[in-house]
């Protein structure tokens, strides 16, 4: 018995006046979708607890089964880890993004005009020569895509608890990094961050790619912000805790995070993109090729979300569509007699607010002994009146493991 | 956006012979009520948990998102801060009873025939002068409605972990007040309980009012009993968590108390008396305008508990239906573009047992982007297949945050 799990990241949604107060999920063709609902049992969860929105950082913690109360600890290691970056049970991380600034550190544009992934390439490279005051802290600055990176800070005496340099908006001065409580490592994080902000400035500014830039009147990017301090999560993986050969299907380097710190295998899709064009069955394919030697595979499709930020709701329906034929395709390669199909969402991203909202999200498993009950259609609305009722994000993989036979037993 | 949460005290019921086996929510003409139903989002709550039979405070506190399990401290502080007297954080508060003893300080009327306020308040006036024998402790006592009373008592080393000097029934003797626990503060506090039980015993009993009683064939105020010691719980104010302006429409000095802690602003109504007889239309004006300069208004209705507890269900119903023409004239006057109502109840008031009970209650959620569900009516049992399942208490406040945008993501 496998199990694989379909996320789609930010799908659900409330209703909406111009598609006549229906959902997304609601209005869109989908008949692979829905028959996972009608040949399996439905309900909904609460990734983190009723009304509260999450990320898709914490949301995925909990969906892979692991309290994100407990064990969240900020979103720049798990990025970081995602990027494939070596992260330490003791680093530091942060997220980055390269910026344009005046001569008073006021932010111009926060992105640097959406750098090139090769100039920015080339200005990561100067910065890490660049050495930090105490020699029992090293660094690791990486460029990712565009205008983004990620910095991991290695040392002894570091702490997670500072706040961000990055204002978060145009127009605003860099703030100087504070610590987020009383103890020295906070104090000493927050001194070094501020050195390195002041230090990168000092390179990028005079830096040839960056005199290049400006003299293509392209804006340079003359400093590094740095956002979401963050440590990995000390959890066991999920073979240490129930026995199964994992495999992650993802783009989104936050997702890839989270699966590799559960221990997942980190597979690689040619052709997906994490933008509404990926290639979804290409994913497919990936993800019904790991069954093969996987006990679960956990698939993540980011596209919904960015048309519930957009507030487009006609290009979510699309997007579930396109998903709709992505089903389609794993329902017929799979062998259903020893495969457990679920399908959810990270968490509700509203069209018309284009924020997380903390309202339930729909999940449907279908396999050989689910307990398939009358629900006919995918749904938010219809789900919820499913048999397994209302369950929160951390109980959906202990489910799916009892599923497969890969539950321990609690007592004699 | 903004939010009004409506909590009718003990509506909700068990099935009842005498109403043919229904609820007096299910037997209620009702048309305003159901329309919140009708065009909302439906559940049950517990208000605690499963089976466990809350307080009014208690379900007041979870209601308003804080966990009684966690933050509970007592009732006795929340009266006395309802009542409107200043509590510090480290007072400790009782309820009291003037009540009439004969010498050997047994309890004959533990209401001393309903004594009157001006006599009470008469009597107040001189227990006040009397001295603790420790100067560190001082005490405030106030008479409120006929012979209830609160006391507070501050200074260092005290514990609210006492029991009461009341023995709750007639007919027993005045309790000698005994710690709790072994520590020195339990002992202490027990100390001057008893102490201020003499010394108010033998103020009254020569006191002129209490002679003047007897004469007129009163029974006389010769005593005071304490019970139900309590602290002001440990919170955040809702403005800290949310970011909300907030308000109160309640006359019952419990719910006041509650509200104050969590740092509403308490509003008057004219004619609202906590009984049947309230002036609900008043309550109804109070509320709509509150709602223009809140972001949350609370808006609490006393009677039906009384009903359940005097097991009289007919007069529920006919409370039920007052309640009804409160609504309609809030669902008139409100803007339900801009509005969520929410209707529930603090607990279950049975009219056969007359008793609190651990029942969950109906919820019923209406406002421009629920997600609208297939309940029609108002009750027990309808709610209990709407879409909202069932939640726990503390899970309401973050639900209406999250619908008014004002909750905050955990995660990034």
């Amino acid at each position: 018995m496998r199990a694989l799990l379909i996320v789609a990241d930010g799908m659900a949604d409330r209703p909406i006046k111009e598609l006549g107060w229906n959902t997304p999920l609601e209005v869109a063709r989908k008949p692979s979708i829905d028959r996972i609902a009608d040949t399996g049992i439905c309900g909904i969860i609460d990734p983190i607890s009723p009304g509260v929105p999450p990320g898709s950082d914490t949301a995925t913690l909990s969906l892979l089964g692991y309290d994100p109360l407990k064990y969240y600890s900020g979103r720049g290691a798990l990025e970081a880890l995602g990027w494939g970056l070596k992260v330490g049970k003791n680093d530091v991380c942060f997220r980055c993004n390269f910026a344009t600034v005046d001569e008073n550190l006021t932010v111009l544009d926060r992105r640097a005009g959406r750098i090139s992934n090769d100039d920015a390439s080339k200005l990561a490279e100067n910065l890490r020569k660049i050495k930090i005051s105490h020699p029992s802290v090293e660094f690791l600055f990486q460029n990712t895509v565009q205008h983004r990176g990620a910095l991991v800070l290695r040392g002894s005496n570091l702490s997670p608890f500072v706040g961000d340099s990055d204002p978060k908006k145009d127009r605003k001065q860099v703030l100087e990094v504070k610590p987020l409580n009383s103890s020295p490592e906070a104090k000493f994080t927050a001194k070094i961050l501020n050195e390195l902000t002041q230090k990168f400035n000092k390179v990028l500014k005079s830096h040839k790619v960056n005199l290049d830039r400006v003299r293509r009147g392209l804006l340079p990017a003359n400093i590094v912000l740095f956002r979401g301090a963050g440590k990995i999560p000390e959890i066991k993986r999920l073979h240490e805790i129930y026995n199964v050969k994992t495999a992650c299907v993802a783009v989104t380097s936050l997702i890839r995070g989270v699966c590799k710190v559960a221990g997942m295998q980190l597979l690689n899709v040619e052709g997906a993109t994490g933008t509404p064009q990926t290639n979804y069955l290409a994913k497919a394919k990936v993800a019904i090729q790991a069954l093969k030697d996987n006990d679960f595979v956990f698939l993540h499709v980011k596209a919904p979300d960015a048309a519930g930020h957009d507030g487009n709701p006609k290009q979510k329906v699309e997007i579930i569509e396109r998903i709709d034929s992505m089903v389609s395709n794993i329902l017929e390669n799979v062998n259903l007699d020893e495969t457990y199909v679920a399908l959810t969402s990270d968490h509700t991203t509203s069209c018309v607010t284009r924020e997380h909202q903390g309202d339930p999200v729909p999940v449907a498993i279908t396999g050989p002994y689910v307990r398939k009950d009358e629900v006919k259609k995918y749904g938010e609305r219809s789900c919820a009146k499913g048999s397994l009722g209302r369950i929160r994000g951390i109980n959906l993989m202990p489910i799916l493991m009892d599923l497969i036979g890969k539950s321990e037993k609690f007592g004699a």
